[in-house]
């Protein structure tokens, strides 16, 4: 059996029914997040979850339970799921009502949570990826994670069509980040990303790298860089919460690189494991 | 009995149940068009199937019926529903499948249709709306009827917050266009409005007006302009499928301005009205 969150309850997939007047299903009505699981723990639940009520707070969405209950009902879900390592997916939409552009605050939202089957990532994070470099078009609210992701769906699509594993993304402003992940370079042993503003979505891994670099006294620069940058970076990688750190080896598309897995992503891999592993007595 | 266009069947919509997987409630994977009809029948419809396949193509999904087999569903729908003056909803995403950013180009897509209660825009239509103006920060691909919708949503609720109609959104090239509309203004018998690139969505009613304008011999300026030239319209109005031609009387927000009902507006109105009542046989 399959379960599933629906709002207050923990369902078999097959009694889980989404109504046609979902405002997530017609507008991307909503907010999500993705938390991982390791070692049978949530890693780093309380980040997530406050991230989310940030996120539908910038939506006008009031989430129907309080913090400290909707820690209960996922930590509630996760044990039933028994899941040990893994990530579970949670959303909520403003729910349902007569298709409008606006919303009357009104609406009542609807929470969906399921388990997200990863594939192993050991040989992505030894080896690294190729990413695809090409336009960031998608809104200037990147900061909400909402489910309006075309944009990201469109980038990762393409990157896959030419052998990549992730879009890495650049306005006229800057490099921003990757479809589903934040970009770090390295250049002489500093790292450089983009600040977090309403052009990027704050990685709660991306989060706990900066602070694990700060406690490895390694530098960070958190500045807007031009693509021709990604020419010249001693290392780069990409951050998320399914992938921890995978480096980056080759850049294609608007710009053509390759790049070394470099000593500083390495240190960062195995200070991120240990980490996790002080946090969830996970052996990772 | 509430009917609902649901892939090929027509069903009583308590038989009608989204996925909780499809990609349409993560990701607004999916695309959707309005359509109205007047007298039993539809007006443009044509016009708004080229639409939902171009959208559908940008996307790279698949619509699983050929045009005219399309066409034949939707008569169908609008037969069983015996609408005589309304909206037709119709949508379709790309279906479900677990989640991921990545589609495989195998999913199945999903059609959901529904009728739209329209409320009368009679006076509207002849006093005028105000607009609350404001940035546009939605996505660069808004040529995409997609139900990425968040960035008009939000637009739109502000603009209610602020005893307005509909928002108006500019960017830093100029006035693109409203939430849910296409804006006109008129000086010096002119017709300005935003040119039909990636910034705005080529509504079918803006497309019925400039061959209006054609016929009636008005000149028509595709041009993005600053919204300090909202300070100084002769007139204004929004268009859309629903509200038809709408003047704006005031704008609020980034610009304050009065404007009046105009000339211009009035005549293209009538000629619109002219248009619909010719192609439908109705007395609109």
């Amino acid at each position: 059996m399959t379960y599933v969150l629906y709002n207050d309850s923990i369902l078999d997939e097959n009694d889980v029914a989404i109504s046609y007047k979902d405002r997530g299903y017609h507008f991307g009505d909503g907010v999500y997040e993705v938390i991982r699981v390791y070692n049978g723990q949530y890693f780093t639940l309380d980040e997530h979850l406050t991230r989310l009520y940030e996120s539908a707070k910038k939506i006008e969405l009031e989430i129907p339970h309080s913090f400290e209950a909707f820690k209960t009902l996922l930590h509630d879900y996760k044990e039933t799921l028994k899941t040990k390592n893994g990530s579970i997916y949670v959303q909520i939409t403003r729910g349902a009502s007569d298709r409008n552009h606006l919303y009357t605050k009104e609406e009542k939202p609807v929470i969906l949570g399921f388990e997200v089957k990863g594939k192993s990532v050991d040989t992505k994070q030894e080896q690294g990826v190729a990413a695809y470099v090409t336009e960031d078009v998608r809104w200037l609210r990147c900061d909400i994670k909402s489910l309006n992701l075309l944009g990201n769906v469109m980038a990762k699509r393409k990157a896959f069509d030419h052998d990549c594993e992730e879009a890495i993304l650049y306005r006229e402003s800057g490099v921003t980040e990757g479809s589903s992940s934040n970009l770090f370079l390295v250049n002489n042993e500093t790292l450089y990303t983009h600040p977090a503003n309403n052009l990027i979505l704050n990685g709660i891994t991306r989060q706990e790298i900066l602070a694990i670099a700060k406690e490895l006294k390694i530098g960070v620069i958190e500045e807007p860089f031009p693509k021709e940058v990604l020419l010249h970076a001693d290392e780069a990688f990409i951050t998320s919460t399914s992938l921890e750190i995978v480096p980056v080896h080759t850049f294609k598309g608007d710009i053509e690189a390759t790049i070394s897995v470099g000593t500083v992503t390495k240190k960062l891999q195995q200070a991120l494991k240990e980490h996790v592993q002080k946090k969830t007595n996970a052996s990772v």
